[in-house]
């Protein structure tokens, strides 16, 4: 049983983040520090600077040699679980679409794990916990985002290319992502179909421009960079410098609280906290609070994980919106409204909702 | 005698700083990721809430009633003697001016103690380094600042009240300062001595002036907040709640790294890095670096200071310039070229020289 003690400590670890975010809301809102213009600073000293250092300095520290595979596994059926749903209901169902299939496999998968996650992950369940919300983050990184960019990029050349893919053996996720294009794509169906090689780029040429994109992000840069130090430094056992440590630390300390306040700018600069509406905003909730979660306790059952392991995978699944899923929809035009208020509603309610969790999960045996 | 690895230390203490300069220069001139309003947010930034809750953080936990009152003293006396010095030569010499007293006194009392002060003597002596260095800065931000302010307010209103200051018991150093005044203010000598009370503001009403400036200077105020709390936390012997802590410290653990990103943007806004010229940057240097720390070492020797709190004491009398004093002359139009120049090139050759002052005190018994 975990008593008020260990509650508090959750609390404790929340709190900040908050105190942050409302330092950040504050500026703008009531204090008029900054203007508009201003905000945008603060915003690219957070992208290009300190969240990027703080990613490495996470990054760098994983063991790559020694990751949860069978955690890693879980989380891998956990999305695709979520895949095959949400291609099915884009399929079957008349309300179905290859861009609403997109915001929420976003909703129901992508999360803030290092800013949020770590503080939580260690007020809950220690050095163990943070370990597994880090190697999901870098999963993350690596893997699904370059999965999101990769079918937003498909959206946006507005290319049928399941013959190219079937090719390359990765058939399964991408046809039925196709196939999922078909429905959006509405009259042009058949078209797409019957000629997916005059119609533009294939899967290379797609996946170039993704990885283009992914190289120019600062943060997804800064995970393959750590990620890379992270196999060299565990292949030859050797240990950062501490003169190098010590300069990355420097900045990547500055990362959690930046990164928060840069969030409550970005609050206040948005007109209304609900962007979407009142439906708009319960769906997403759902996708990302329970959905997610169900799906991971899926995935994490079936590997047979269990104990605090199981509970540390069902709580990151159930961590607020990644800031970064935002930025690709606003980038790609695709429900940005939805996203931003994911990001932000989803912040504000999490702290309850994690707790909860928290408290619930421990009756797991 | 202290061995490579303990210079190392230093070193590895001192090079993220730089490092977070250097993003910061670069962020401007190699990269532009920044405009120079852009600029002027992560100033404000730095200036509203990373450095008043970083000077907030290590005051609060100043123990005021087991403050090391003979290094206090040691401050106290090492600035009189410069006061005195800097008023007969004033007085005395033909170059002499009130003005370039002002600015004299800045360039040899006033430290960047918490910044750069704080990790580097904790590289170098540890928790008592620190604890010594955050008193001195302490006493800088409450009693030098407060006087420095003092001496800018009186020069802009022009005003001599030698008489009535003689009337608050506080005569010696003020008269001293009122006769340099005589020589700035020229040919308004004769009137100034002759009608105190009917040209301008009291003392108190300076004073006034003084402590509205200080209350709305952010770090000053944090400061200030900081020193009641840490009185009242020590008489009632209660421990800050770790909630509050952990929420100062998500931003407060930002300081050092913006404080420095924010110090580099400055420098590569600059149109040189020697704005005023090479005799008047060595003039500074030599009050910097030698004339500074060597009033503190007759101080500290005065009131018997020895050991570890000796070499304390004498090197923080030499860490690089105070960034408060830059702004403070910029904001009164005095000598804010050498104050820049001062706090710039101070900065970039302290690593070596506070390294060969650490290496040369250890000869010190």
């Amino acid at each position: 049983m975990i008593g008020w003690e260990d509650v508090y400590k959750v609390v404790v670890a929340m709190v900040p983040l908050y105190v942050a975010l409302i330092l950040g809301y504050g500026s703008v809102k009531w204090w008029r520090v900054f203007t508009p213009e201003q905000c945008e600073a603060i915003n690219r000293f957070v992208c290009f600077f300190t969240l990027p250092l703080f990613t490495f300095e996470f990054t760098a520290h994983v063991d790559p040699f020694k990751m949860n595979y069978l955690f890693i596994g879980a989380d891998a059926i956990s999305k695709f679980i979520i895949v095959v749903v949400l291609a099915l209901w884009a399929k079957c169902s008349s309300k179905g679409s290859y861009c609403w299939s997109i915001t929420s496999f976003s909703l129901s998968t992508l999360t803030n794990a290092l800013v949020v996650g770590v503080p939580l992950m260690k007020a809950m369940y220690g050095p163990m916990g943070v370990d597994l919300v880090v190697q999901s983050s870098v999963v993350q990184a690596i893997i699904w985002l370059t999965f999101l960019l990769f079918v937003l990029e498909f959206r946006r050349t507005g290319t049928d290319f399941s013959e190219s893919t079937r090719a390359v053996g990765d058939s399964q996720v991408i046809s039925v992502e196709a196939g999922a294009a078909g429905k959006d794509l509405e009259g042009n169906e058949a078209i797409n179909v019957a000629s997916p090689s005059t119609r533009g780029p294939s899967f290379w040429s797609l996946m170039k421009m993704v990885w283009l994109k992914l190289a120019m992000n600062p943060n997804s840069y800064a995970c393959m960079v750590g990620l890379t130090w992270a196999f060299i430094a565990n292949r030859w056992h050797f240990k950062m410098p501490s003169i190098m440590e010590e300069s990355i630390l420097i900045m990547s300390k500055a990362g959690t609280g930046t990164a928060m306040f840069s969030m409550g700018l970005f609050m206040a600069l948005q007109e209304k906290v609900i962007a979407c509406g009142t439906s708009l905003t319960v769906f997403g909730m759902v996708l990302r609070f329970i959905a997610g979660p169900a799906a991971m306790a899926i995935g994490a059952i079936a590997v047979g994980l269990h104990d605090d392991v199981l509970r540390v995978a069902i709580i990151q699944a159930a961590l607020p919106q990644s800031i970064t899923s935002f930025i690709f929809a606003k980038e790609y035009g695709l429900h940005a409204d939805v996203l931003s208020t994911a990001v932000i509603f989803g912040m504000i309610v999490s702290l309850p909702l994690l707790v909860a969790y928290y408290a619930i999960l421990e009756f797991l045996h």
